[in-house]
């Protein structure tokens, strides 16, 4: 057999600090976007039968237990554009790595996407008969890989919505990993966060999903586009949705990060 | 850009230690409210659809893990003027502190109700056609925001049920807390919070809900006293409801700090 | 204001340990079963609808997590009289204490069944209409209180199920606690303790309700009989099934810490 | 009475370190595969009413949890013949010790089935009248032991299931037991690998029920055929099921753990 530490060693980019982080990202997104999206997609096609609302929440939060477990120690685990954006708003990314970050977690939620159509092909087309189709107020299957609004809900709503969202995410992640606060060990961070979008979920996620995470969103969103059920997941609601949650969450994580600074951060002694 | 560790030192109030403890009871209890009263609108709102009963329970103990990370490091997260009440009585908290924490978190929950409205807003219209109406026995969609009591319940049923929730809660935390008990670090209080209150609402919450935060109570009460819903959320069952959890969980979180004391604390060898 | 610390010390029976591991096991089983009397209350009077199976099993958990808060760094909290007697059996109690962790537990257990009727006392009454009766083979409401078996189970049946139960129990509880193997903290046993009964009630409660508890299901079953229940709680089922739990789970819980011994723990290096 | 420690150590296999990693991984896969049973047979048996399917979810996580804690500390619990060779194959098993592993793993298995059926052999008579049947298109009862395919799936749609939940099996484990990543203290192995068999469970178990352990298939599958429900139990789908989750395991936990290798565990600095 070949020398295993020596493929290792032929192989490793210890000394690429940024392509590691890359790595990890995407690996960490990968497995994040896996999770979630397997989760929908056996709620939508056992009609809740297979995951009630409960085990739905539970399928999100470990997604992210799962990513923070692999991204953890790598590069934090952001796992979500917006939340890089916002740690780097507060100093606690450095801007020239964001675009890095960014292109791990939109490559790894495509890459989750087609995995999870993989596995599910056979029990989509058995259910749809190969016809993937939405229409104006009905998304139908494509609701599987991205979420929709609630008939009843403005484009106002839904930002308020993505705001609160993502302000109470960067609000509570800020809060976990503040060795200053609870002091929380890098060991605990997946349970807590896993906990954390769980909860988000529960509490938020009736109008709009919990639109807090853009490349969870766009990624699967531009898939379903190129597999087959055209430009409407994106003109849905005339073109006022898909925006909102690729965009929205920028604010919302950039709001959170300070609201935590304002109120707990910036008063710890020294 | 502006150097931050310049801000935050110029904002920074760790000097004026019961200022920094305000303002984490206040963030750390709008926290709780805000998920807790998000997790119980969208499950009155969804008819239980998007929360069954134990996503319910669930909510409520995210909601108190999230305000324990918030507040745990900087004033102990009591986020509960009876836990405050309580606790002051045993002589873990100054008296002088306790009007302090009572105004952060009467104020913390007020403005979770009213985030919480904000984001349901429109679904709130939309089911109830703008009209705020709740009327002698069904408290309709006020529910949402501060919880009535079961039909069958007298007014004594509601003092006993109030009184042995609140001491079971802090009988439970003085022992989470209690160093010498099984020595939980400060990372884990979260975790075991949000499992307590989770414990609560699964055992106690038939009756009227588990009264036992004030805070939680009144402010969001009160919230729904000016924006519509008018007298009746007080003057429900003939004014003899609504002073229950906001006067009984005192004496009941004084009683339960005790006989953990009486039981157990007072017996530590030195 | 009186000096808390003289207080303190007035009432401290540190010297007496055994005094102190009996108020510690009291308190502790008092917690355990009036969350897990509580939650079945709740289940039973709304019919599931407050609290659904998965509901009850967090229900069970939680009352052993607050119970091990509770009891955990006093007596090790043991709260059962079969862990009790198994412990004692493999050398891990000493025999002269069994007796007061017995009482303590069964006491316990009793004080916590007449809090949960105080609790509940009108929501029974109000579906009763005050009427405590069970018949031949249905136990009614007296179930809210203590176990009964389903139709189809014979004797010899609830004897291999009680049997299996708590050996598996004593199985997993000496894993948790050898300090050799996971090396599990102590701050984790309640976490830990909470799910092995949350994994007994969902994979082993259909035949009779996971009977390893003599002391849950005792006392509760003799606060039924006063109460009204008359002698039908103990003579169902032409006294079969009452036995059961109380005896059996002592052969099942020594048969499971013997398991332990001669599979894992024999076998650490010195 | 005699010497407990005498008589330990005259059974102490301390020095035969592969016979105690026997037992261990024998007792740990006996305790996994009851659980999973266990609940597994509550469900089918009360058609999911005394266990709805976020119940069964968490049975299977109890499972492993408990798995873990018994064997953890001896073996490392892989408590799965697929783990055990995809660890071997990146170097993290002895190759001499895996045929002792895969011995124990489906003898345990074996043993568990045994016990299941044993507890819930008269529920089974109750409900079947004695007769263990399956027809070609409902695998009945058997369904409780090991799983079978859902209708519209085809055998190339297995082999991506099976690959794809074994590969993120193997992927998460191998993220969580990297001492270099999150730094997971062996105490919260039991806990996050519990999570992972819960949350594979809610994302990729509406195919054909998560093929990822041969042991745990197999073992049962066998005592169906031995106990009555005859060949069909393996010829099932004509004979293009059983061997799937046999078979493709080993291959999808080998990729998942050179995925790790590549991504993440390769790169980590000195």
């Amino acid at each position: 057999m070949v020398d295993k530490r020596r493929v290792r060693r032929a192989i490793s980019l210890a000394s690429y600090p940024l392509i590691r982080e890359f790595l990890g990202e995407l690996a960490g997104t990968f497995v994040l976007v896996l999770c979630i999206i397997g989760t929908k997609a056996q709620t939508v096609l056992t009609n809740g039968k297979l995951a009630e609302f409960m085990a739905g929440r539970f399928g999100d939060g470990f997604g992210v237990m799962a990513g923070v477990w692999v991204a953890g120690g790598v590069s934090g685990a952001h796992l979500n554009p917006a939340m890089s954006f916002g740690l780097a708003c507060v100093g606690r990314l450095e801007w020239r790595k964001l675009p890095v970050y960014w292109a791990a977690q939109y490559i790894g939620a495509f890459a989750a996407a087609s995995c999870v159509f993989a596995v599910y092909l056979e029990a989509i087309y058995y259910q749809t008969g190969g016809q993937f189709v939405m229409t104006e107020d009905d998304p139908g299957f494509a609701a599987i890989f991205a979420p929709y609004p609630s008939a009843y809900l403005s484009t106002a709503g839904a930002i308020v919505d993505s705001i609160v969202g993502s302000a109470l995410l960067l609000l509570c992640a800020c809060a976990i990993v503040d060795r200053l606060n609870c002091k929380v060990p890098l060991s605990v961070f997946a349970l807590y966060m896993g906990f954390l979008i769980m909860g988000l979920g529960i509490s938020f996620s009736m109008n709009c999903g919990v639109p807090v995470n853009p490349a969870r969103d766009l990624s699967p969103r531009l898939f379903t586009y190129l597999v087959g059920w055209g430009p409407q997941v994106f003109s849905y609601d005339n073109w006022m949705w898909f925006w909102i949650p690729l965009v929205i969450p920028h604010f919302g994580a950039t709001l959170g990060a300070f609201i935590y600074i304002i109120f707990i951060e910036a008063h710890w002694p020294e």
